[in-house]
């Protein structure tokens, strides 16, 4: 061993069962390593087109779509500032840390924030999104906002049914629909779910480095944007629209349109959109499973309780009373190079998240889960030892 | 040829000396190119750590530096609503195009915006800026706003001078600095030259993709910005300064980390930052001397007027009466595969501009000139032939 | 779906189980990816000299290292061609299809080739190679020719014992030993155990692309060259010795070091020699505990029947009597992206390979058993189930 | 500056104009930088396939191709080894350093070497091969070995006059062609040519990294094949055919397919083939003009002496006497960053090479030969400034 050498890194590719970020396919990293091109060249605007069009098809819109350099959080703002006045009202409905971030950045900007309260491991209660929309009788509430998979917890909080809620109750306001960690994991229908707003970002689903957002915008919201009133340049739809692409602000940021380009062909080309919901929704089962079986003797369980709503992209599982998920992570980590997600805000410590979305297969998910339970026996977490081969059976019988 | 083939691409590297963004030295594109990490993991914050103690070595300070998932046009954003408030009045010191821009967006987003006008082909004179100051007994200007080096016209703007300006008059406004195409390329200084806010960027001369940009915060800003009453939450301080990595509110853009650590070893450890100014300092000299020969016989001729105020970092040119910039740039880049920067704003077709900043050596720029000559003659643009012998000799006396 | 897909092709990143060659570190990969440089330049050869300092610590000898543009089988060429002239003996003992190839090439070579023969499942008896050089009384054999880790069974051969056989006969034949699969992953000692030439690759445990061999070369080896008439020029190492490098004739593959020069950096820095042969060992044992476990039940087996042999960077793996490996492998290949080795020669259809070699982990090694499990329900191949249990619990023990 | 930097290296990208190897395009070498994939898998042998038929297309050629993981030298002497015996002759056409040291190979190969002698400013005379032909009366010559593109000299040969030479002595002999420095760059037409063995590395032309090289092979030659009877493994075509590539003993380079699949998509489909030759020849002669300009006042001149020889993929340049080649040479690269090409053998110090060939345009050229001239003057050589006025004239020209 080299004099220089301290103590041995852990060796292999590291398994990124972390759900955010998420894995970006070799293919998808050497195209964004693109050299610098001038953004108003045909060559670029011609891959720009193209991954616009994509873009529309993976959110199933014919509406507009406007993109930020910026993370998901730009986004969200973007979706705010540009559709809202000061003193507006928006209601939340709460499904866990990220419904919670989203209000708290709303009344950072000037917004007056409603809530529908909930329980995080069975979700927002339709009735009570009913009610709260029926007793705004004055129509102070200006937008519903829906978090479509709440990364916190693993959930997934069904958009047709808040829709539904908002049509029952012929209530006006503009329905926005955060889709980070759902887009090109989880069927998503923009326009045929009647959202207004639909907040997407690079690093989920689309398998792309973190750094650009966007928001697909409906002709309704566009047209309420009109009437907005928050101040706003960097996120400005009108000044985008006066720009020759349409979007940004400022320097585009090219690379990442290489790499879109790469990833709308391995989604729609090479597997197909169906095909990527599918195989989410297969290999997730296979991670319940796995779960399930070692909730027993006392084991870590799935944080959300409610089958309806388990997220295809993210499992949240919960750790048993009085252990730490960090401690456990930090074996994964650091023997055996498996990072997991941590819990985020109330849940830290207490639950650890298995991402999984994006460009994951089979091996990759087995081998996310083998390591889980190898860490918890090295850690000595109690759980009914089998997981793995529960996941095995899930993923035989799919 | 191949049937699928329509008309043949240009081959060979394309020569891109557009100001704005510009060359990524390889092995700082291949940095980039990281698989994802957890952002929150000890690995990643010792990286970040020592990428923004080199920022503020670049920035030569030893106050604060948040960073943005955005463009340049997020940290002049972010700087403006961390640091006011509705109503407040701003004096914008006129240089061109992004001065221009600069205050558009102080105006969207609620500021009264104050103009020192100036001949873009001299530059704001001092005196002016001086007596805009003296005026102002109300102290209603809260910032001053000055772009270092305006990349739309090829000019420097002595920070210094503007620092004077104010002690001179015992004006208590913040000192807001543009170094989006001066840091890392000219010299900047800013706790000695006295700025509360330097804007900067990933694209220019750090070498770096676009996406990322940040602002150095001095004290005196830090405190201001407390009593800052602008909405905001994606670019707020105070948010930030609650994260554990003191920036970034959302998740983290790792792979532009990896590759600051890249094009940081490049600028420190292998030139040398003094030694990266004075190569564009030669270069820069060179790439006038070739303009200067050429402006004979009616020529194209150097935008800027003043000497003093030359940019060593992007040179602008003023073609010929009657004759389209945009025509020249054509031929340069479709049939030698040369970018050049086109005019912004009032001058659009009216110049070229020749971007010497960044990753650039002697055959670049030679390379660049004499393409700029051939395409001339093959565009039937006047001028003196001989400009790049002018260049090779101001190089080999350098 | 888009038109042109026609079935979607598997996703995530290929697991590559295959034991020639084997996974690249991304690092590695990237490092290659280097521009063209003078390969007579300062900077390269700094560069060049460090490799070829580090590749012989791996090789544990300080005599001399010879380095072709080429693969394993050019080195084993290079081998021969130097040491030995038309009608010379050389002793192979039998170890598989690796070992009759490297005889087959000496026969075609010229070479009089005399075997050892053994038993595939247990490898060659000791004492028959002691009696094969006992009763070579007229010293016809001129070199002894063993294959360190025969890749197509599995089986390690003990190299010291070899030597020990030719010391104990006095014997002055060359020892030629052939480290392809297990420089880098098994502990091998050039210059202890007494190795005249040692015939190493690039894409093993070295983490190379293929393209790249070497052989390290005794002071008795060269010695012998002398009087070697075997004709040659581009694997001839006196015309090596006579060009700057002392290696390549013709152009130098340049890519490479640069490759080698990261792939040292992560054995010797990050991770340590003795550690990686201790993780090799270690995942090597789960491997075997998941196929004995499977072997239950009419399953598959072990194809080694000799503990003390087991090669700790390929398992090959017997199927039940009547079963096609190959139809195993196309499950594991086509529909769940593991990349596994087929058996060679006489074997082919018979056994299936894993290798664990090179860039590995647990995570890693897991998903391939675990998918190889998987694979064998949906393929309906007998085994007792559990085997990645087995695993699991040897690596938690280890 | 750090504390860790001694002398600042030159920053920018290296101008490599160094005939050997060349540029790769960004593409190629991102697609070069391809995860390990087993060489048996349809997926690859697609790849594979396509990659054969596209050589064959550069090759202009019908009949067969055999590929070897080894530099242009190896198919050198696969060229040798599989069509000649040992005292068999060759008849080379002597051009400059690399037709002597194919020659020097042949004879380390048991061959008898006859060579027609030549100036190396003019190149072989093809009256003295045509009386070297018909002199052998007794059909003793085996084959007649030209390098099509002599890469020390900068001399090309034009191969049908070799034809017909051969045609008009009624001579059997077979027809190498070395084409490493010509293949994609100059054109070359095996089967209209009647050559029977075309040998071509991976490291020119076809802008790949230096690795793998191939020879186009006659039906003629396959049948010279079988009576071969020199000793060979590594590069025996009849071993080729029996493996499923047809191709490769032992390990196949994947790496290098991948980017070949780019290089010839760039070649046939980005720019045409014979776009590439028409390219080729506009910058050769722009850098001849160059030279030419140069040569007045006791400046350096055109090695080559005779313009129908031309070289349009490098021209070796002729030092003034008494000026060393090297040390002009260390400046540019030194203190520039633009490598150009020693003088080999005899015309070491005497001459120095620019490579122009592969991935190259006109800044790329006039970038070069600007710093040339700029090198020339800091060193002191003697020549008429205004090359660089010649080169683009020229070019305006063309």
């Amino acid at each position: 061993m080299s004099a220089t050498q301290t103590a041995p890194k852990p060796r292999g590719r590291q398994f990124f069962a972390n759900p955010g970020p998420t894995n970006i396919p070799d293919s998808v990293l050497l195209a964004c390593a693109h050299q610098t091109v001038d953004f108003n060249d045909s060559n670029f605007i011609e891959v720009y087109d193209a991954c616009v069009a994509g873009l529309k098809r993976v959110l199933k819109t014919e509406q507009t779509v406007f993109l930020y350099t910026g993370s998901g959080h730009a986004a969200w703002e973007a979706s705010l500032v540009n559709l809202l006045s000061t003193g507006d009202t928006v209601l939340i409905l709460e499904s866990g840390h990220f419904s919670i971030s989203w209000g708290k950045m709303a009344q950072d900007l000037g917004i007056e924030v409603q809530s529908v309260a909930a329980d995080w491991r069975r979700g927002v209660d339709m009735a009570a999104v009913r009610a709260a929309l029926a007793a705004d009788t004055a129509r102070t509430i200006k937008a519903v906002c829906v978090v479509h998979n709440e990364t916190a917890t693993g959930m997934m909080i069904p958009v047709p049914e808040v829709r539904a809620a908002l049509d029952a109750a012929g209530h006006p306001a503009l329905l926005l629909a955060d889709t980070i960690s759902s887009l090109g994991s989880l069927d998503f229908r923009m326009d045929e779910w009647g959202v207004d707003a639909a907040v997407g970002g690079s690093q989920k689903g689309l398998m792309l480095p973190t750094g650009m957002s966007f928001t697909g915008v409906s002709a309704k919201a566009l047209e309420a944007h009109k009437s907005s009133k928050l101040p706003k340049h960097y996120f400005h739809w009108t000044n985008m629209l006066q720009r020759p692409l349409k979007s940004f602000l400022g320097t585009v940021p090219v690379s990442f349109f290489y790499g879109l380009q790469e990833s709308l062909r391995l989604i729609e080309q090479e597997e197909g959109l169906e095909n990527v919901f599918a195989r989410h929704s297969r290999l997730a089962r296979a991670v319940r499973a796995a779960v399930q079986h070692w909730s027993g003797n006392n084991g870590p369980q799935l944080f959300c309780l409610n089958p309806g709503r388990y997220s295809d992209s993210v499992t949240a599982v919960l750790m048993p009373e009085g252990l730490n998920a960090d401690a456990l992570r930090q074996v994964a980590l650091k023997r055996f190079n498996l990072s997991l997600g941590g819990g985020l805000g109330p849940l830290g410590g207490k639950v650890f998240r298995i991402g999984h979305l994006g460009d994951l297969n089979e091996p990759m998910i087995l081998g996310t889960l083998a390591t889980v339970e190898l860490a918890m026996q090295v850690a000595g977490v109690p759980h009914t030892p089998g997981g793995i081969a529960a996941a095995i059976a899930s993923l035989a019988a799919a």
